[in-house]
Order: structure tokens, then sequence, then C-alpha cells
């Protein structure tokens, strides 16, 4: 068969790329290399015990079912427990809103899938988390970019684009935004949700790392202000451990419909084992006790992380100071290019994301990524000192 | 937010329908029912206790890594060993030609997703598999139908439909095909084959009950005749558990590139652990003798409803004779309408799935699909007893 790629795919795959971070990172395969690329949990946390005990219970059992086929939606007990959890936040949602799916990512898929027409408007935070980006760009909408600001999304301009472009959805992540660390304050959540009340879109709320607070007071979710409106998604990648893709999404009720339909054409249902062996891990442990050790842990690697800034970076770069979540950004001077710096920085055997991928339309930035939750604060102080030699160098 | 269903949503997602199966069998929640309308393999197989052990292996060791995000492709020593499985059949497949899917439904949505302009054919069997019908509708492509005979796919239609139309992939299933039962013969696989060398299209092979034949000799993959245009769905569903969605599409290097990066703009990358523990599973113990105990059952499964039909239905009413798979498939005298049997089967407690669903184009179908393998012997009897009354009353 001899046919040319454009004729032999569909045209909603020409502009998805292969993973910027994947294909920059080949090159970070040195032993001695301290990584602040990544964007994982740190495995230290994972109850693997804990899991261990949960499976041995789970499958001691005579219930072969466990194993068999499941319905679409999810474990119905698993539901109850994560409505359980938004409770103690204040929100109200019935498990019936809730679809479980392989991680958020999945969310995001299915998303894009049910709102998005060829050319219809998605508003998306600037930077934007990467793997929004890739999942909905699938489906070729209209990207309109709002920037982040120190204290949440640039609200002038949110209306503005909003009121002109009249996009399908608004995808957001209030709490220690990925890539940039930011959380939105309490007023600009509410100003949002105020202004987007009589308006004919979702707001779609990414929360993977709310749990994730090391400082600071917990703010209310956009579903506080306006339910009816916000799409919440969640995932226990970071509380409980990523490998088992273990996510949901909240939605009111026609949006669910057609979110089942889009999921069980999309695989039938979750891997069903995990669902149980997560739920017996919600039944038989505390959570949020083991959340809170995450959180120490990942405050105090934050603060390491932003020490080591302080005395190691040049004057002129400046930075994000997160409140929680695995990741804080950096610009540097005007002019200077993140990849350049990134080329520097491997051969100083230190790696981070440079911030091109959170971009839509933008190419030559000087922001990248720093993750603190995956080295100890010896490696963090070490990989910070490497770094700071290399941006002074940069021009 | 006011905004109509029409305006709200995408348009791919209006010719989809809620699961026929699933509304239909709303109805059949008697206790006494004996159903013969699943698709689910028999619980009665499913390793629990040797999961149970290689469970218990895998997470006794201290490597947490088995719980952290993992690669998009799949575990590595998971893909040999599939590859091992095709080599034991004598086709040599590479692990870098094998995408670990969430069950070989996740393949056909990623299929659909990387091939389908709104508009492209897709040339299916007639009854088709649902499943796929509900993957691939969601990207608006133009069906053509082919219907199936007795030893196979109709050849000359097929032909013609290629040669008129010009599909980007023809979805078949060979082996003991969902919902008829019916296998291509060796004559068939050639000549489709031989016919497609020089045309622009892919046989996409779905082969989820290929390994449970319980009669006749084994046949060729059309990858044996046409590696490099043949797309091969995989799936442990049916021979270890369903619960763990682990599937996985063969296909070449190109078109690998692009399933690749739509796997992971979809959910990253399979549960990684289920993943693990299938491959320690398929390193502790001996699938093959597991897998003959499956082929015996379902084969004295499978003859206990032949013997049944044979004794109970009255004439008129043909049905097909499965080799091996979960199914078998009836077709009622012209004019007979298999939903009205199936009102009438659920009174007298006996289900099955009538033919509609599995047609992309037509209603009122005389035709209904039987599942035999979730019944035991006992129960197949009395359950085509009853189905068999019905139908000497239907007009």
């Amino acid at each position: 068969m001899k046919l040319s790629t454009e004729k032999k795919f569909a045209r909603r795959m020409d502009g998805v790329p292969r993973s910027f971070i994947r294909e920059i990172l080949k090159v970070a395969i040195s032993p001695n290399i301290i990584s602040f690329a990544g964007g994982l949990p740190n495995k230290d946390f994972f109850p693997l015990e804990e899991l261990q005990a949960c499976a041995i219970k789970l499958m001691s059992g005579s219930d072969r079912n466990i194993l068999q086929y499941a319905n679409t939606e999810g474990y119905l007990p698993l539901r109850e427990k994560i409505a359980d959890r938004y409770l103690q936040k204040g929100l109200s949602v019935k498990p019936n809103n809730i679809l479980i799916t392989n991680g958020s990512q999945q969310g995001l898929d299915l998303l894009g899938k049910i709102f998005i027409n060829e050319g219809d408007g998605v508003l998306m935070e600037e930077p934007g988390y990467l793997g929004a980006i890739q999942a909905f760009s699938i489906f070729k909408p209209q990207f309109m970019t709002v920037p982040l600001q120190k204290n949440g999304i640039d609200i002038e301009l949110f209306k503005t684009k909003v009121a002109n472009s009249n996009p399908k959805f608004a995808y957001l992540i209030p709490n220690f935004q990925n890539p940039s660390g930011i959380s939105y304050e309490e007023s600009v959540r509410k100003e949002i949700s105020d202004f987007c009340r009589d308006k004919s879109l979702f707001l779609v709320e990414d929360d993977p790392y709310g749990d994730i607070r090391f400082k600071g007071q917990a703010k209310h979710s956009f579903y506080h202000y306006l339910p009816e409106q916000t799409i919440m998604l969640g995932t226990f990648s970071k509380t409980v451990v990523p490998a088992f893709r273990m996510g949901w999404i909240v939605a009111p009720d026609d949006v669910m419909e057609k979110l089942v339909i889009a999921k069980q054409a999309a695989d039938l249902h979750t891997d069903y084992f995990t669902q149980r062996l997560v739920h017996q891990y919600l039944s038989d442990y505390n959570i949020d006790e083991h959340i809170a050790k995450i959180q120490t842990t990942y405050g105090k690697q934050a603060n390491a992380m932003l020490d080591a800034i302080g005395k190691h970076f040049p004057e002129g770069v400046t930075h994000t100071i997160p409140e929680g979540g695995m990741f804080l950004w950096v610009t540097l001077p005007e002019g200077q290019e993140a990849l350049t710096a990134f080329d520097m920085a491997i051969k100083e055997n230190v790696a981070f994301v440079p911030g091109n991928p959170f971009y839509v339309d933008k190419t030559n930035v000087n922001t990248f990524r720093l993750n603190f939750s995956c080295s100890n604060e010896a490696e963090i102080e070490e990989g910070i000192r490497r770094l700071g030699n290399v941006l002074k160098r940069l021009k």
C-alpha cells in the first residue's frame, strides 16, 4: 500500500505532535542528572504495603466478580467515597454525577469529544497544562488564551475573550496550577463565577493538586459558586498512586449522559479491579493522614527550592511561590531563551521543562517549569546551584 | 446557562445512542431469569488465586515504581510476551509494534481517531460488532456493510464495495465473530488479503476469541498473508480477566506513531500495576493450559445449546454452528421480529440480544444473539426450552 500520510490519517492528527517533554528528555539520561523536569509524585509515599494488604483482602474472598466486566460509570461505593470527600469540603455532589475515568487525562479526552466541534472556542490559561492542550487539540478547537497573574487568571481579559468569542468552556486549574504553581485568590474565583452565570459556557476545573496544600488557606471551588456550570476533574494519582490511572469527572446530568456514552465507546469502563482496590484502601486507611504526610514533605521540598533559588539564581530571574502542588515557574529576563538554558543545563547534569509546550502559540519562550516533588532537599540544593551557574552564564 | 442540546454538544455525539443492550436489559432483572444476553466470559475461570499470588509477589518487593506513572506504549516485557504468543502462531511481530490499550475497545476508539475523517468509508461485517459500531460512529464515517455468509464475509460484495468506495479500513472478526459466531475459511482469508494487496486500505482484524477454539483447525490471520496492511487487535479479557481492561494493538510503524500520540492524549497509559500483574501471571503460570480448560467448557456449553436448539426450536428457525468463542446467531423466519420475541421471552424468564444493535442501518430484524459461555448445561437446556416455546408461539 502506497499512500501519502496526509491521505492515510485523519486530519485531526495533523497538528498533534509527539510529546515535547518525552522528546526533549531523551537527552537527559545520565545517571548523575538531577531532574526537575518530571511531573511525577514522590514514590516514597506510595502506600505499597497498605495496597498489598487491600489486594490480599479483596482477593481472599470468593467473589470472582471483582475480575469481571463492570458498569461504565464506575464502582458505586467508590463514587460514594469521592462524593463524601467533596462533602468534607462543603461541596454537595451526587455519586450519579461522578464518572470514573482513566486518570483525569481521560476526562480531558472525553470532554473534548463531547463538546468540541472543529473551530469551537476553548479558553485556556497561559501557560496552560500541556496534557489538556494535547487532548483538546485532537478535536481542532480554536484555542483562546488568557495569561495567569500572581493571583490567578487575568479577569478583565477573561471577560473580554468570553464576551467576544463565546467559548464552549474555559479549562482552569485554580489550585497550584501546572505548570505555574499559581493559585487563584478567592475574589478571582467568585468574580469569574459571577461573570459566567448568565453566559453559555462551562468552567472545567481540573484539580489534581488541590489536596496537596502546604501553605495558606483552602479556597472555594468554582462549583461552590456556580455548580450548574462547573465540571470538576479529580484524580487519585497524586494522593494514592498514579499507576492505577484512577480519576473522575463531576458533571451535570445532561453532560454526564454524553460522557457515559463517550466513555463506553472509548473503553467500556476503567479497570474494575483497581477501582475496587482504591475503594478498599479508602475504606481501611485514613487518606487524610496520608495526604498530610505528603503535604509536609512537598512543603519542605518547595521551601528548599525557594531557598536555593534565592541563593543561586542571578538577579532578573523571577519565579512563582506555590502554596501547594508540585511545581514552580521561572521567568528569565526578556530576550533569554529557556531552550538555550535547557541545552546548557543538560551538560551540567540538571534538567527542567522549558516553557514551550505549555503555550498554544508561542515558541522561544523565556519561561520554564521546575518540579520539587521528586528530589530530596540535598538534591534540590545541588541541582539549583548547578542551574544557577547556567543562568548566570546565559545571555 | 440556557443552551439547547444541539448547541451545547459536539455534532459527533448526535448519532451515538445509549447502549441498546444496556437499555433493553433493564427489564431483565428477575432473579429467575436465564440470560443468554450477556457477552461475559465465564467467571469460574478467572484465575483469582493465581492473580492473588502474583499480586503478593509483585508487591512484596521494594520497587515502588510498579505504582508510578509509566510509558505510553506499555510495559515492554508484557509486549514481549504478547509477541512471543504471536510467534507460537507463526506470526512475527516486534514488541515495538505493540501498543497496550484499555481492552481492545480502546483500540477501536484510537483507530477511529487516527483514521476517520467525517464521511470516510469504513467497511463493516453485517451483522457487526456493536462496540466497533459505537466507537467508530463518534468519528462520523460512512459505514459500508458486507454480509457474513457461512464461510466468512461475502467476497464478491467485499471486492465491489472496496473498489467502488475506497474505505479507509475494513473491520473484520475472522474467528468466531461477535455476534454471529461465524469463522472465515482459509480460502476467504487468502482471497481477501490477495485482493487488498494493491488497494489503499487496512484490514483491522479484531481477535478477542481466537484462542477459544473448541472445534476445527486454527486458520491464518490476515497478518500472515498481508502483514504490512493488517492491524491486529487482541485482549486478555477472554483468556485471563476482563476487569483489568488489558488489550493491545499491533500496527505498522507509521500507524503506531499516530496511535501512541492518540493514546497519550487519551489517558497517558494503561493501568501500569495491572500490566505488571498480567505479566507476572504470564511468567508464573501456563496460560495455554488455562485456555485449554476454557475451550473444553465453552465447547461443552456450545454443544449443549446446539442440542437443546435441535430439540426445542421450531422448524424454519436457523442458526450458526460456532467452532469457538462465546456466541451463536439465530435467524427467525422472514417477517418475524426479534424484538417481539424478546418481549415474549422476558415474560418467560429467558433473555437474549435482539439483532438490532448489530446492524448499522436496519431495524425490525429477524435475528438474535445467544451467549453460551455464562450458563451451565442445565441452564442452557432449560433456557432454550423456554425460548423454543416462545418461538413456537411467535408469528
